[in-house]
């Protein structure tokens, strides 16, 4: 869960990018109003899907405007100073739209912020509640945009709830290794990953990824498990996330199937460890993420089989991918609080495929390691 | 997943409840978008939280508008005759925000409509994406509450898929009763029934609900597990959904932690047992929902412990709960098509509690019970 102090923290941030003149704004998209609040629906429960709203005002005062079943649906104790929950189901009588609840207190919650001026997030604003904020003083904004830009810099709770992912994300790499064998289908490694992790994580999560099975004949394969079942021979790429509040890492290692190693498939692992290395050399604040690209591939060249065919990693927290972009043509650059994974690859054709992913967090003096798994064929 | 036939006679239905004059409608829930076309981001997959647009048009065409990391996304193939996909990610370049490239995709699918009448479903469209709309042959429209109405009746192929989630649901009903006892925890439970559900899915799919311990202290618990650890007396109330597609069923049972049973325990369990079938003989199309209700309370009335606390079951599918209401204040009124649960449950201080749960399909004469879960404590 995402604490007070951090909430605090992102709000401060938030005041310091809008003009003095704003004196509230309306938050619409889940994962901004998790961002501020910590309020997020599990998605574990029978409100997943179900909306709210979270006014944020300068001077200080957080409102949660949700329904009496979506409040009841938070993952944790949301970090907010007032409630507007409407009773929208009471066990007792029929049910009205859920969403145009929402509207209703949406309009007291604005006429009680008179004329004072606020911006509401246009980008998951419901047209249907405009009339709620239908008021000279209030205006639409790209709000979305200026939080994406915030939510680079990881504050240390997020950095804490993506650790958490990692960890159970790591329980599952440990379970694949124990049960990857000539026999078993891509579906029964991701049964096994997906409970060793939730073990771990002490709480029903999100598992997703790829779980795949790859051998000289199909070197890149995505996606989720199907009912092929490995063989001698197969190398299977596990690249998954475990999802804890909205937040995940995203964890690679590829694993030999069977006894018998091919010593090409050997040498492709090697590479990729050494890409791997030569990336996290490159992560410092300042540095172009294209320049993170071109030593992961320049490193992959070395043996002949060419470079990367996707991007060398990416930005993850609430979103995956997240800015900044590790490709050839990316304009981004790594900045102190990112958290980035990277995750050299090859697919060679006649071979196999392997591939391996850390995550990291750019502090002030380089870098962090935060997943922990172990890369091992 | 959702049938072509089914996607067709959907829309069919939609279209007879619109003016003739209304030639296009653009559907912006993702349940709607998916009760159209088949069209669902798979929770399990890094789109999760990601949005498409759906263009209906009366002449037949169903169009998709979305991003191409969203497309790739999607549970099953959609029913859809041209899909509009922007390049969001392409592995090479930095990244804009997603919602706006949306924005974007919609102004030329609506312009290319020209002035043929078009509604839009406002209560889930983006105020950001207003201008994209901004044409005097355009209208905000509830569609929402439209598109309710018609989720009532069930068509086949969305019945066959609440079979499937509780084909599932069954199998973990099933391991439930081979591993609840003293000293395994609530959250070891989850973990079994989830596995046993998943197993028979094929893939990955979320299981949510209500997996709580009860005993004469605490006869009524509910929500996702805890540690608590199974206790000899206790009895575990195992009330939960596994969701595919979106859609769900929503099965209870009850069952004594050891060997001892209560008594009066057994009491509770039989006239929940002799309440559940009160009820299913008032399953019947046109019969008010609050009758059922008073059946179903009636019943349980009769031991002397009072009725029921809370409703006597709901309508379920895309939501949870959905109409019809089973309970004492209810306008509803059951009809053909609509999928509903009956939930029977006693909480009685110094005793225990008891809650036991089907689905049943009300039908042309009568209805059907879709869930085939043991009922046993």
């Amino acid at each position: 869960m995402l604490t007070r102090e951090g909430c605090l923290s992102r709000r401060e941030r938030l005041w310091r990018t809008l003009p003095e003149q704003v004196a509230w704004v309306l938050v619409t998209d889940p994962r901004h109003i998790h961002y501020f609040s910590n309020f997020w629906i599990d998605p574990f429960s029978f409100s997943s899907g179900a909306r709210a709203f979270l006014i944020l005002e300068r001077a200080g005062r957080a409102t949660l405007l949700c329904d009496n079943l979506a409040f009841r649906s938070a993952s944790s104790p949301p970090v907010i100073d007032k409630e507007m929950v409407g009773t929208w189901y009471d066990h007792n009588h029929s049910i009205v739209n859920r969403d145009q609840m929402l509207e209703e207190l949406l309009s007291r919650a604005v006429e009680s912020l008179g004329t004072n001026r606020g911006l509401v997030e246009e980008a998951v604003f419901p047209l249907a509640a405009l009339k709620s904020v239908n008021n000279p003083s209030v205006s639409r904004f790209d709000l979305g945009t200026v939080i994406r830009s915030l939510r680079r810099r990881k504050e240390p709770d997020e950095v804490a709830l993506i650790k958490k992912c990692l960890r159970a994300a790591e329980a599952g790499h440990k379970r694949a290794r124990q049960v990857i064998g000539p026999g078993v289908s891509e579906f029964d490694v991701y049964l096994e990953v997906q409970k060793a992790s939730l073990q771990l994580a002490g709480r029903p999560a999100i598992v997703y990824g790829d779980f795949r099975a790859v051998n000289a004949a199909r070197p890149k394969l995505g996606g989720l498990p199907t009912n092929y079942t490995l063989q001698e021979g197969d190398s299977f790429i596990l690249d998954f996330s475990v999802v804890m509040g909205g937040y995940r890492g995203d964890t690679t290692n590829t694993i030999c199937v069977g006894v018998k190693q091919d010593p090409v498939v050997v040498e492709l692992f090697e590479v990729c460890r050494s890409a791997l290395r030569k990336g996290e050399q490159t992560l410092l604040s300042g540095v172009m993420a294209s320049r993170v690209y071109a030593g992961v591939t320049a490193e992959l060249e070395t043996i002949g089989y060419g470079g990367l065919v996707h991007h060398a990693g990416h930005g993850i927290g609430l979103a995956h991918p997240e800015p900044p972009i590790l490709a050839a043509e990316s304009k981004d650059q790594l900045q102190e609080g990112d958290i980035v994974t990277l995750e050299p690859g090859l697919y060679v054709e006649g071979i196999g495929g392997i591939r391996l992913e850390h995550n990291y967090l750019i502090t002030a003096e380089g870098c962090q390691r935060l997943s922990q798994h172990a890369l091992a064929l």
